[in-house]
């Protein structure tokens, strides 16, 4: 109900009186009275004036359905959202949940208390100055071309960002960066059988109006966000939706058949890693090579010492001015 | 307080008084006298007669760790049970309890209301008559070794039977058949990264003491109980813990580098399959050739029509007298 009445006073111009919302919806005054307060509460702006009644101001930053809803043109990504003020992790959710939810239903979090990147490492996720979620996904595909879904995620973003206007570039295989610094990271997790996929959960996280001061000083030779970058604030909601938009493009592609040529093609239009020097990790191991292309497969080829090498998963840092980020 | 008074008349011969028992533990009598009554609803049978005590007369055929630990000679598998008399499924379970669970720590179930094999399929597990755990393994291994851990299942299981004088084969990659007929099913899920395991749930389910009415009509051609192949009743406990001590050695070998030659040779060496005509599924496609051998890899080498190929995770059925099974 309360949804109810924040998408009647979003359609409205003008005000709406208490009598016409209670005649609508057929729920008594006092009611509407509770809902609006507990809009006001959620952060929305709301106007009350006795025989006027209410009118909507304006809303709050927070990527609810009902604020992204509107820009969302996908069929199914991004079409349940489980919204939380605040959550331990949004991957973390989303693998409790998926079993029992569709494709496409999404974990959405204004801050994340125990965010993760790869590896196990932290992510940190400071309350509404980011995007956290992340996406349940079923596709029909061997558990081996999983990887690839990464690829997808990070050419979606770059996508995104390029229709806000801000030019990005992908650093094969899960982090996006402006300028040469890390802006997004992407953690793809698997539940499998043998040859069967259960569910992936694909998490999303982007340091959007992050000032320099949210990023802990060890980190901001990498680390940056999108409004340090583009100096001005950016419209989380419409960026959120716009990354939906543009992974549901990609993932209707890939989900029956593992297609991903447009998103490998992307992210090698646009790499921060191709024609640059790398250290390749694996295990304890380090080598330094010169990248050169992405295949087909989504792997990464890498010259190392005349002969090529195809890296499959492993873990890259690329040679920068001030050393290797 | 229960498990140290079963394991206090299990180490006496004689009658035990209550006094006595009350001595070492420094409980009342009235107690002991409760927990008595708790082991005779487990099923113990415990004969008491006054001035003289308690006495152990058996024990239920049931697979707690109380039970089984006298024959268990690893080091960390099997090592903490969790023990259901009745539950859906162990493997999902397991894979609930992985992420606060050390490696090694199993699920035991009497019997599963929604015991699944491969594919989602259902696996009939009737109360008491057959073996149904799944193990959680944290092997420090790249995703796409995990293949392989079903091997050393296998394997392991063969070796077990093998020590209480039932010769099997294994039909690549998780099945374990007696005559023919299968009697083992293991199911291996895993939730990972790219390029690292969070953790591996291997589900063993054995057909141990079933009876040919327990077997639905349609799958008697080939499906088999170990009790019906071998004319006599099979010590549960006895194969469990067998299973249990035969896996730790080979997954010693695999869990830091993916070492399986020693489980791969077992496979290999027993195979019901190698040089077998089959039919090799995969996605809607199906097609008959000949089982060569199983590679390092694990992988099984089929011929189709005088082309070798590696057949990696598809299913495969073998031609029998009647038909392929």
């Amino acid at each position: 109900m309360k949804n109810k009445i924040l998408n009647l006073l979003k359609e409205s111009d003008d005000f709406l009186s208490g009598e016409k919302i209670s005649e609508v919806f057929g729920v008594t005054r006092a009611a509407i009275w509770k809902y609006i307060n507990s809009l006001k509460e959620d952060g929305y702006e709301i106007e009350s004036i006795s025989r006027k009644g209410y009118r909507l101001l304006s809303s709050p930053d927070i990527l609810t359905y009902e604020e992204i809803k509107d820009k969302l043109k996908t069929e199914f990504v991004g079409r349940k959202v489980y919204y939380y003020d605040s959550i331990d992790s949004t991957n973390k959710m989303a693998k409790d949940i998926a079993h029992n939810e569709k494709e496409g239903v999404i974990v959405v979090a204004e801050e994340q208390l125990e965010g993760r990147g790869r590896l196990g490492r932290h992510w940190e996720s400071p309350k509404k100055k980011g995007i956290y979620f992340s996406i349940i996904l079923k596709p029909q595909v061997p558990p081996m071309k999983v990887a690839k879904l990464t690829l997808l995620g990070a050419a979606a973003v770059y996508q995104a960002l390029d229709e806000i206007g801000i030019n990005s570039q992908i650093k094969w295989p899960n982090d996006i960066v402006v300028n040469g610094k890390k802006v997004c990271g992407i953690l793809t997790e698997m539940s499998s059988e043998l040859n069967m996929i259960n569910h992936v959960v694909m998490g999303i996280g982007v340091n959007v109006n992050l000032e320099e001061n949210d990023i802990l000083e060890d980190l901001q030779h990498k680390a940056t966000s999108l409004k340090i970058e583009s100096k001005g604030k950016v419209d989380r909601k419409k960026l959120l939706a716009a990354i939906l938009n543009k992974f549901e493009n990609l993932y209707i592609l890939f989900k029956d058949g593992g297609e991903t040529s447009q998103a490998i093609e992307i992210c090698r239009e646009n790499s921060a890693v191709i024609d640059k020097e790398v250290q390749v990790f694996s295990g304890s191991s380090k080598r330094v090579g010169k990248a050169l292309d992405i295949n087909e497969e989504g792997e990464l080829l890498v010259e190392f010492d005349g002969k090529i090498e195809t890296v499959f998963s492993g873990e890259i840092s690329i040679r920068g001015i001030d050393g290797y980020i």
